[in-house]
């Protein structure tokens, strides 16, 4: 089975791979961005792939969100991954000579009561993992990464200061697609993509109690732009149930005879990493 | 008075402070980041801000939705910039040739196709005037920067393509943020922080309702995670009605009684730019 994810080596998406999926009989096809990976499983190169959806932290991964309008895939799965972030250096390093922050925006954001106490500056690259390979290629004293343990085997780096994330308890959602959607999935929560027929004063109220009259729970929702004009979205909504539940379908029909776009993108059940 | 704005010069940021505030008395203060623009105006060193909140193309800005959570500031104005995405170059560089495009990671997205064509390698920067300057630093001809006019300018770069963005009619939403909040402000939007009492099923269509049952129109929610679990959010909600208005004040009695916090972040007018 090849399963398709985001690269560089190293990254917290290689780790979700590697955890999610038994060591026999997969192999890894890096891709060098979010909407490689789903381009790679809808275009069937890839059997299957991961992405990151949502980090407890950062929110909503919007190249995930944007490229699941775009891309046919069907969601069957999800992953919770704890995120530790560390600093890391090249070895012989001294944590008080640091005066270079490297890493990916969102990773020295949620970094920046460390970094400002250090009194470095930042730089950005593509992923953590870039990061930290640009690191030992420079072979650089004065500066350090944030990333991951795996980047730190992966190139060879030293942990210098574990944990430096403002807040604790960070975590990311991953989600995993096929481009195969299987007979009758039955599972406990799915994903809808709901494009609204026309714009209306309490719309995504009235969206939402579609599900609530009929007693179906969500557990995230997020608008994105519909990319037209400022002020216009669809919906992401996923429901703590699956497709298969008779509730589930009544309320597909219902949204669908308001006279909304109604994609179901998947039907999955949660794995803890 | 000092405006605290998004650096470095020519970025969009610097664009819209350009022509939201009047040249004559209007002193520019520049910032490293969205929180420290906040920051500047919270704790007064700066008498206004203006900070990027929502683009029509990659949706809303999270380090300013953060931001806002963070630091006690009011919203006064918003501001509608129409964004425009050039290939700039060097002096003499020739289209053909270039084989890396830089840019920030939100504009190479934005840029896709464009960039996909050209076969050109991506380079990330923390900005798209970063990007602009560091290309006129190196004088490479063999790479182009994604940016703004105003970078075309500020940096002497040519625009060796007008327009690359994959979508059109892009324009980025800016906050104009005050540390005074003035006493009855008159305007026709406002935008409120509601932090749930309870997680409980239903909860945001709970929260839309109270609206729709005063006839208030919302324009923009986003829910953004609580950095505690997981699953668990915030929302901002954007009316179109002033604070001022009787409707309002009754909507934020109600959700308070409900037992959610309500901190209402401002109350403000649209200016297209």
């Amino acid at each position: 089975m090849k399963v398709a994810y985001l690269g560089p080596k190293g990254t917290f998406s290689e780790e979700a791979a590697l955890r999610f999926f038994p060591p026999n009989g997969t192999e890894l096809m890096m891709c060098d961005g979010i909407v490689d990976v789903l381009e790679a499983v809808a275009e069937q190169e890839a059997d299957k792939g991961i992405v990151p959806i949502e980090n407890a932290i950062e929110g909503t991964i919007t190249m995930t969100t944007d490229g699941l309008i775009n891309y046919d895939v069907w969601i069957e799965g999800e992953a919770i991954l704890p995120i530790a972030l560390h600093l890391l250096t090249v070895e012989g390093a001294d944590i008080d000579d640091i005066e270079e922050i490297w890493s990916i925006g969102p990773a020295l954001a949620q970094c920046r009561d460390f970094t400002r106490k250090l009194q470095a500056k930042t730089k950005h690259f593509s992923s953590t993992a870039n990061a930290a390979e640009s690191l030992v290629k420079a072979n650089n004293k004065g500066a350090g990464a944030i990333a991951s343990e795996l980047a730190a085997k992966t190139f060879g780096l030293e942990i210098a200061k574990r944990n430096i994330q403002d807040f604790e308890g960070n975590s990311t959602r991953f989600l995993i697609v096929t481009n195969k959607k299987p007979e009758v999935p039955e599972t406990s929560k799915s994903m809808l993509l709901i494009t609204p027929g026309e714009d209306r004063p309490g719309l995504l109220a009235i969206i939402l109690n579609v599900f609530s009259s009929l007693d179906i729970n969500l557990s995230w929702i997020e608008s994105r732009p519909t990319k037209k004009k400022l002020g216009t979205y669809r919906f992401f909504i996923e429901a703590q149930m699956g497709v298969q539940e008779v509730s589930m379908q009544k309320a597909i029909t219902i949204l669908r005879t308001y006279g909304h776009d109604v994609r179901v993108l998947g039907s999955f059940d949660t794995k803890k990493l």
